[in-house]
């Protein structure tokens, strides 16, 4: 602690990401990456891109990939707004459409970056608990008309459970004076989008990422679709931040990523078998899970304890998440790697249970 | 303006950089790139990187690029902080070190974004008129103990003045109290870096750029180097805002360009030949242009208005900087290009001033 930070630094209790460890031979199932790489349209366009023209700026407002997102989602450019990872355009959200005179509202088990934004900007916030089979129930949320704002994934994090359109649709019925964000990060998986709703709402906003489904974590690109008026009030806040947040490489390799719906489909589609794989050889082991529409599992044992599983998995260089909070310590996060990583999972785990 | 905008977002001026066109056979003096590419092992460890591990996040702390950078300056790693570009470096100083009690001080003619970060975060501050010769008056700073901080570029944008290091080191002697940031994006053009002053004051943040020297404007990279004390505090709003603010490509990149000593001694020498022939051919032109020291010259005509020369200039596909702000209306912003560019230029202003 330093005399020279400002009081707000001094409060924070900065997010944790998982682990990235770059041990050989490690199998990595703890940040839900894709297991398969990126399109192979996205990696030509980087390496197109990569020459003398890195000494210039990049387009500061990335014109090109919020046209062929816009094309992807049939919307127009100006309701896409990109950014620097979707944590970044979680960030400016918070910070210009949450922080209101009332408490914004998510789900007491989620993404856990949503409370640290919130210290960073002073945003006050109430946790509203998923029922016992972790599920949101929407009419907890509009039991709170006075809210300044309400945020959660979809599917949820780390449960991978779904909240149906319909119900989504019920809430922004009634809830009209407060920006809805849903955050999905892994919508592609196995989740209607509320993409299509972003026309009827004008206080509905859709976050995406280029992290899971489209393999580009490593190049950090996230956007969201929304009306043109909330889309306007991020972009006075990303130009009152940092005029270019989007370097040359991510904006060439995310348009061209985010046109390529074949390698997308063809990702899910395996990502969606093994998942359906896991979650049996699970079973069969005594595991309960979730019915995850995510690219990853959350899972419980009948019998052992999840750090204890956690930890002795990790002595087999398998890296899985444990999150040691409230009501979830006692289960597990499991990416969907690829079948041989799961398979391997499965053997290492049925040794521990021996 | 929407209803659903914070009051943050409603009352927010948003910074404006300077045009980035991407129309064939311009000219573009406009934004201070570097006319040469950046250097040929950053492009090297770009390729190598362009590949299916573009799938995992990146290193989230940035490590391999934080220990080439305190290599280069003789720090420890724990004294380096990066971010997406040097704006975005800078707005964490000022949310993390500059929201204080007091205002803070920066001068009445400087890099413009510094307003916008205060509108922002809601930072007081008080803009301190830079004498007559366009010259920071360190006693002018030295009469207000009690400020919240204190920043300014060395050399100053635009003016390209520098301020002399035993001036920065009597600002340090008295002014213990709060931070003092000296943003040094244009140092390496000829004035001598505070770098080698952060381990005798624990509350000097030196702030630096690859957009110019090292020619990555494009990649988006950039840091700062103070006291460990005040580095865990920037760390602290990095780890609350985005957990991965550089990507693979962005640190492969910058890794290797920083070690590239070489290069950069190169591309300096030339700027610093065609600044100087730049600054003799505008002064047989019946130009006044500052004595500068970064990799651009501001400078002003004896008759025709400097918003007429632009003007004038952009119908010839020249495209300079003009702000038409108070003191510096009728001076305009050169970047220094190749020999070539400014060549033509010269031609353009001989051609505008018949």
């Amino acid at each position: 602690m330093s005399k020279f930070w400002s009081k707000t630094v001094k409060e924070l209790t900065p997010y944790k990401p998982g682990e990235q460890i770059q041990a050989k031979n490690l199998i990595k199932l703890n940040t839900n990456e894709s297991p398969y790489g990126p399109s192979p349209m996205a990696l030509e366009a980087i390496r197109s891109a990569s020459d003398d023209a890195l000494r210039l700026y990049p387009p500061p407002n990335s014109d090109l990939l919020k046209a062929s997102i816009a094309q992807t989602y049939q919307v127009q450019a100006n309701q896409v707004f990109v950014g620097n990872g979707s944590d970044e355009v979680l960030a400016h959200i918070f910070l210009g459409l949450f922080k209101q005179a009332h408490p914004i509202l998510f789900p007491d088990i989620t993404y856990t970056f949503y409370p640290v934004y919130c210290s960073l900007y002073e945003i006050a916030y109430q946790q509203i608990p998923l029922n016992q089979d972790f599920h949101i129930q929407i009419d907890d949320y509009l039991a709170i008309p006075n809210n300044g704002g309400i945020i959660f994934p979809n599917p949820n994090a780390p449960t991978g459970l779904i909240t149906p359109l319909s119900e989504i649709r019920r809430l922004l019925e009634v809830n009209t004076q407060s920006v809805v964000v849903i955050d999905e990060a892994y919508v592609d998986f196995g989740c209607e989008s509320s993409v299509q709703l972003v026309n009827q709402y004008p206080n509905l906003i859709v976050t995406h990422s280029f992290s899971k489904s489209r393999a580009l974590a490593g190049l950090r690109v996230g956007y969201a679709i929304a009306n043109a008026d909330l889309i306007e009030g991020l972009e006075r806040v990303k130009n009152s931040f940092n005029s270019y947040p989007l370097g040359r490489l991510a904006q060439a390799g995310a348009t061209a990523a985010v046109l390529d719906t074949e390698h997308l489909n063809a990702t899910i589609q395996k990502i969606q078998h093994t998942r359906q794989q896991l979650i049996a050889d699970l079973s069969s082991l005594g595991f309960n899970t979730l019915a995850s529409e995510a690219n990853f599992v959350f899972t419980t044992h009948a019998t052992l304890q999840a750090e204890f599983i956690y930890a002795e998995l990790r002595k087999r260089d398998i890296l899985i998440r444990y999150f040691n909070l409230p009501r979830i310590n006692n289960y597990l996060r499991i990416t969907v790697g690829t079948d041989a990583e799961c398979a391997q999972l499965i053997v290492a785990l049925k040794e521990i249970l021996n």
